[in-house]
């Protein structure tokens, strides 16, 4: 059983909640906590040997902690999540092969894709497959988006490459719910085009970069990052080559932190507590 | 304050701990425990808003810890360190600018050497040097060694390139006491030459390990680790230079984490709090 | 067009050879070449803009190159190649896709595991599987393996992940054609159970070798290697699961390298010309 | 002996080139080089044994290269440099120790502060300091720091931490020759406090980016950068403690490819032929 608690920090807060642990005779397999001293805030993630009572445990929780705690104990073990592609391949076969293999930390409910490219490997995986065609009118096309995803119960929709921006009433719909991969090192190249960005500017470094989207471009809490290194014989296909590895390597490492509960968002930064 | 106990594992130890802590008023700014399951045993350091008192917190401590704790209460916050060179100068005068700066958490009491290379590092710092020439006799030898590094009082031995093999004597009086750099990603090319062996094996990485010294020779807990990637056109010579920045940088690492109090040593492992 | 070339040193190699690019009216997009001064031996690599007259490039390259060169003009840009499995499924899903979205390099002809796991996301690729169940008698079950591969037409077969050692026999049909993942940063921790030798060692880094198979176990020449951090808290368990993603990584980027016929063996090392 | 050239590309180069040193009986150690097909540019590096003759391979090679070539025989084995300062030791004391021990590729000639806490240490090592103090007339202490630096010879300028920001006017005076370290990865974090940026941001690694000084603040070309991960438990000045390893060992590489004259400046970018 998981349970995560994001509340403002207080003495004796770890001490309580250990303590709590111990009179209800639960194990404790792991504990992370971390405290920003700044803010005043407390986040704690326990993994505890027990399945049921969770209620119970939420209740008892809730007495000792501050007032507007967040709380949540025995989070969806097994998310639900919706994937959005465009033509490129890599996250999502990915994310399938994975899925398949039940290794994902979530079940992929369905892909919606504007272009049809990736049609036939989800067929393959038996993944439902929606085309939702992106013209030149964006509110009707989020629109028929809303509706095909609604079909579903989710937890999570994934931009796997999925290279379109999404309205700020779109994004409104499912905040903090909505993660997208970048190839970029953000705040470096955000925007288009950042391997050629990249390229222009003759980094000696190229990344990618796993985040909740807000409404800012590229500008919501980021989850993860990573960083190959390049050099001037690098051309732009070299860089969009090699960036496709850490891409799928960074979507996949973020959407295991956070399928695991342990990714905590507050000020427009992520706590992981690994 | 930093407070280190390591001690055998049992429920509500965390809560205990920490209740006392909240009892005491005192602020817990950082907290990192472990517990090794396979072994029941518990580590934990803290980082407290205090600066008397230790006795008793360390007392109190011991009342609700089991039998055979190991706890240290405001634990030397300036080590002292004897160094120990041949001729190779990147790690002692690592070592050295860190000491002079203040920035090393360890004060240098004299540096020993078998060759007089780097007395003059030595003297520009106003640090002191001896010189103790290893001849044939070994035993001797250490004797001189033991003579010179006993004037001085020391938590830690530091071997910055010391390219000679103690033995097992001189080892069995400082345990856990001696941190040497080896100039391979360990356990691969243990002994002499790593490179050399490095470079005929055609390993794609080289690496360098800072582990405490024990009978064994390069088998002892592990305390840092660092690699950098390597290819065909490295000779010997360019993976010893390229060497020499790793570990450089890996032994200031472990020095740091052993000075911080933050390596705790069992099974011939270590755990690293950080 | 790709040429390579492999060959005793000599003065003025390097201007011969491009003064018959140059005289041959041929552009070169890429030259990459290493002399190994201790053995006095020749590597080169070029990629020309030329699709035919490979053969009669060949013969003008052998006529100013030394006796006993190895030159391979156009060598087979599409490999085949034969896949060993046992049940995980990391590295052949990878495999799979790069097949399927024609980004491998070479096409997978058929996947052989001894196991039947791996047998249905191989019917989902339409991928030939066939069992060759591996018992007591190992010389019956490698006669039935080579029954099975030869089959095929195949440049190379990529044992991904299977954990059957193979006879010095078998190896010798097919000298330098067997690649093989094992689970740490050789020559560290060779032979079974490389991540549970890694948790008892305590080290600070687990990685992923990618090598030609020889009589040695785990001793042919190194394609590629990685490593990730690791520390004490990780259990086996989580070593095995960290170690899966680099593992995929490195056979990916080896097997790549080697598709693009940038990989030269010599003295059980290899010269990779990137 | 070291031969640099930059030119136009044109078929035939590399063979030209090559027939020529094989003509002269020149051993070729080592030739790296590179062809911007965008631009078309061709960059060479050689490394060829031979001491004398400089003038004459100069003057044949010019007659085979096109109009326009730059080419350097034989440049400065030796820089010579000045280092501008503030208050951080760690870049400043790395160059004085690779310096004193001869592994810098350079000779510090003096090193220009703008307060007194670096004098100390560069007067433990022999090496001249001057206090240039900023005041609020920016023009009148770029002439006394102009006045100061003329009175030695020097290839380059370092700034090792110098938190000044130089007018276009004193970087026009020396073109390519003011290299700076700056903590961040660029192009993210250019400006003040590039760490408390990144934390604010909640950036999951940190970096350094060493380069050419141009007018544009923090926009010259880059010649070396590097990262290390980050996370929310890293305060700003955590971020600021481990960047300093990281701005040292940046700096530290990029001063060797420039000393070694392996880096070539076009375009705002970098060639780096290592």
């Amino acid at each position: 059983m998981i349970i995560v608690i994001q509340c403002a920090d207080r003495i004796g807060l770890v001490a309580a909640i250990s303590r709590l642990m111990a009179d209800k005779g639960l194990n404790i397999n792991g504990m992370q906590e971390f405290v920003d001293n700044d803010e005043d805030l407390f986040f704690m993630r326990l993994d505890v040997d027990q399945t049921d009572g969770a209620a119970e445990i939420e209740k008892d929780l809730r007495q000792i902690l501050p007032e507007g705690a967040i709380v949540k104990v025995n989070p969806v073990p097994e998310k639900k999540i919706v994937v959005l592609v465009t033509k490129e391949y890599h996250c999502l076969a990915d994310i399938l092969v994975r899925n398949y293999f039940k290794t994902l930390g979530a079940t992929v409910q369905c892909v919606i894709g504007n272009h049809t490219t990736l049609q036939d490997i989800c067929s393959r995986f038996d993944v439902p497959f929606y085309q939702v065609q992106a013209g030149a009118d964006k509110e009707a096309f989020e629109e028929k988006l809303v509706g095909t995803v609604n079909q579903y119960e989710f937890d999570y929709l994934v931009l796997a490459k999925f290279m379109r921006i999404l309205s700020p009433d779109f994004v409104l719909r499912f905040p903090m719910r909505i993660i997208n991969i970048h190839h970029s090192f953000l705040p470096a190249f955000a925007g288009a085009s950042p391997y050629r960005q990249a390229h222009e500017r003759g980094v000696k470094l190229i990344g990618a970069t796993a985040h909740y989207v807000t409404n800012e471009l590229d500008e919501g809490p980021i989850i993860a990052q990573q960083i190959i290194p390049a050099n001037h014989s690098h051309t732009v296909q070299d860089m969009v080559k090699a960036g496709k590895e850490i891409e799928t390597a960074v979507l996949a490492k973020a959407l295991k932190l956070v399928f695991d509960d342990r990714v905590f968002v507050y000020k427009n930064k992520t706590v992981v507590l690994e």
